[in-house]
């Protein structure tokens, strides 16, 4: 016997509620299930008249409230609670039903899952969720991964209750088999990272260079996002900035304590980055910047540390320093992108997941932290050729970027002899003049490699691998 | 019955061909044992004069040749050839015996290793060696980690076999329990990266700013080495910068392919500081701007972007950037040190290894690839104060960055300026502007996450964790 509900959520804490009431919402019949049954009537009481719930208080009344072949999204904590929940549901369902892991799941985790899932006959979908609380209610980008034929069967849901992006387009696509939605998802934070590090960056500079107030810089932002810049992450920094703290006053800004937090995703897309060989020295740098704040008795043991004061700038000089500061950004932020999406490109070919970019950037361009125009642009970029090596050997990125260069370059010096620390700025700036090198010092690695550990060598004039005799009479021999 | 070899060395590839040569010319019986029998006998027919040789065929026969309790170092690939060998010999072996991994084994995989031969009551010492071939023939650096029982029985071999630093001291120590010597040696390894890499943007500079030959910037490095830097890398440097490539007749670096390769331990370094929280983004860069060298169709791609092209100086112009750049890469050179050690001092925490920072900097004066007069400086760093939070905190360093900082900061601004890629200089002068730094950018970055996710953040007056209504009233709730 089959029950009636179109799709199940189990795992009632904000997350998962927004959802199912979302879901609800959009004219569908939600089963809801909770460990706690309390959540589960809670939820069904105070937002029952939003839409069809079906209340279920144990795992068997969940699984039989569901139509056939069932869908049920898992909300829960990463990690061990996941494979709990999934072992308690497993043996209770059937072959065809589907499963979707809605949490912000490692995606190795989500291959092994999918794959002992798929040899029990049932579809495991991993799908990386973003918008945080808002956005699972409003309409969230959402990642899936897993088979095409689960994506048969949720898909047309998932574009009912996702975000849509202003040409209404929905903001979900099949991103690819197994673990291929939680790598995207997992890679968007790690862009995340890097976008905020570098708003950070540029508030810093306004602040100590500039000499603006938190006030003035909201209005800069505010500005700003009007323009190219023009995204959530750039919204909502102007309204933090705007913030005054009724407490003392002050602004918001101010009272804060800059030890930046942080979840595992933005590490993970580094440390995976390595794995792949992809440099995402600025995503990296972002990471660091947050742990690097978080060590509150290694900068109290550090505040003696002799460098320059920033100079405060007069009124005409803030405002063009405040123009090369956008340039800055935006160069920095079109390198971030680059990195991130070699990193998307490079999962995508090492698990033959087949992941389409310019969909990647179009599903982001609504629901997400990182939403913004700009993401038109990427997907534009792919669109006109598939095969782009990189997002910086798009022709309008890099007239975009040659435009801006001059100013980013130039406040970038200016941080560093200033004293201002702006590790992204600075990386992805590194990580432009690398590309574009004619000869990098990698020859002389290579050189000092094969001096103390005979690890060869190859030359730029003829194929095969050599090496020196350095402890010998030093002739070259072809190994 | 018992055998007469006081140690065995199975796996007799160049490394471990020369350990056990190193071993048998330092006076001890060494049984020697390879899969492939032609490589033992080879061993003892060609190197038989230099010492007692035991050839062992076969497992049975090479642990029958050895002393007890057993001393036997295993020398083959990381990963699955060495857990192979384990599950070879284990069961031959007797409670107290001591087996060494000298391969750059993951820590991680020794922390495991360890733990399975102690339940079985066998010493497992994880052995990093750093030297190359010929540091395992003459004196490598080495970092046993393991029981203090195996210290005991291997202690006298292997600071008879080790290299001496100039004070005669042996070039090895007890590093701490399980897995602190691989992770020591994978540290070094990180450490490693960033010092190459370091000297690689001196040399770019030197080459594309200053305008220097291969054979002049080859003078520079060597006059560095009878100075501060005076270090094994820097003194290899000249060697490669001076050798001059007899098939063209050019300068040897300037036919060598400018593609990095790498091994894993770099890359662990990095992983393993993104898990414990320690921020070492000069080594990341390090690792970072070799995959960016390798990524030959990438970097095809990007050679249009526009920049600027380095000026070249005249001739005292040179001379005084030299010495800025000499000033640049100490006061990074010290950075990247603080970094690593910082990552040991974690990891030495998190695993309870209670490793002597100092003994650290001091094994690695001699035999290693980073042996360097500087380390001497390190290691009266933490002799004259353990708990130091950081090598940063420590004045004679502090003074010195003090001293280099502006002509650190002005090649990094020239670097920039020109389109020289320093991503190592900028990174780890970043860390230090952020050290020091009286307040980050983390305040808006906690502000922003508390935005879009309700993250909470916490306050500069007063205790607690606080979350704003943004989505409502905006005023602040106690959370």
């Amino acid at each position: 016997m089959s029950g009636t509900a179109q799709i199940g959520v189990t795992g009632l804490a904000v997350m998962g509620r927004n959802l199912a009431r979302n879901f609800a919402r959009n004219g569908f019949t939600v089963a809801v299930h909770n460990r706690t049954t309390a959540k589960t009537d809670a939820l069904v009481k105070e937002f029952g008249d939003e839409g069809a719930f079906v209340a279920a208080h144990t795992p068997q009344e969940f699984v039989a409230a569901l139509e056939r072949p069932r869908r049920l999204v898992v909300m829960v904590k990463a990690g061990e609670p996941t494979d709990a929940v999934i072992q308690e549901f497993a043996p209770l369902l059937d072959e065809g039903d589907v499963v979707v892991d809605g949490g912000n799941a490692h995606f190795e985790d989500t291959r092994r899952r999918e794959k002992e899932l798929r040899e029990r006959g049932i579809h495991f979908v991993g799908a990386g969720i973003s918008g945080g609380e808002e956005g699972a209610l409003n309409g969230p980008s959402i990642m899936p991964g897993g088979s095409a034929e689960s994506y048969e069967s949720l898909g047309p849901m998932l574009e009912k209750i996702s975000a849509k992006a202003k040409d209404g387009a929905p903001c979900v696509t099949h991103v690819g088999p197994d673990g291929a939605g939680h790598f995207v998802k997992m890679t968007h934070n790690g862009i995340e990272y890097a976008d905020m590090q570098l708003i950070g960056e540029a508030y810093q500079l306004l602040r100590d260079v500039a000499g603006y107030s938190a006030t003035q810089i909201a209005e800069i932002f505010r500005t700003w996002n009007t323009g190219r810049l023009d995204s959530y992450l750039i919204e909502i920094t102007a309204e933090v900035l705007s913030q005054v703290d009724a407490a003392t006053g002050k602004p918001f800004v101010d009272v804060v304590l800059d030890q930046a937090e942080q979840k595992g995703t933005g590490r993970w897309t580094v440390q995976i980055a390595l794995d792949l060989g992809v440099p995402v020295s600025g995503i990296a740098e972002a990471v660091f910047a947050r742990s690097v704040s978080g060590h509150a008795a290694l900068r109290e043991a550090s505040r003696h540390l002799v460098g320059p004061t920033a100079r405060k700038l007069g009124a005409d000089e803030a405002a063009a320093f405040a123009d090369q500061v956008e340039q800055a950004l935006y160069a920095s932020k079109i390198v971030s992108y680059t990195q991130g999406f070699h990193e998307i490109a490079a999962g995508s070919e090492k698990y033959d997941w087949n992941i389409d970019l310019g969909k990647v950037a179009a599903i982001w361009r609504g629901g997400c932290i990182i939403r913004a125009a700009f993401l038109d642009r990427i997907t534009s970029a792919y669109e006109a050729r598939a095969q782009l090596p990189s997002l910086l050997a798009d022709k309008s990125f890099a007239e975009e970027i040659a435009a801006a260069q001059d100013d980013w370059r130039a406040v970038a010096a200016t941080a560093i002899t200033q004293g201002v620390p702006t590790p992204a700025f600075t990386s992805t700036l590194a990580y432009y003049d690398s590309l574009r090198a004619e000869r990098l010092p990698a020859a002389l690695t290579q050189g000092q490699r094969d001096y103390f550990g005979a690890h060869t060598y190859r030359r730029v004039d003829r194929d095969g691998v050599f090496h020196t005799l350095w402890g010998g009479d030093k002739t070259e021999v072809e190994s």
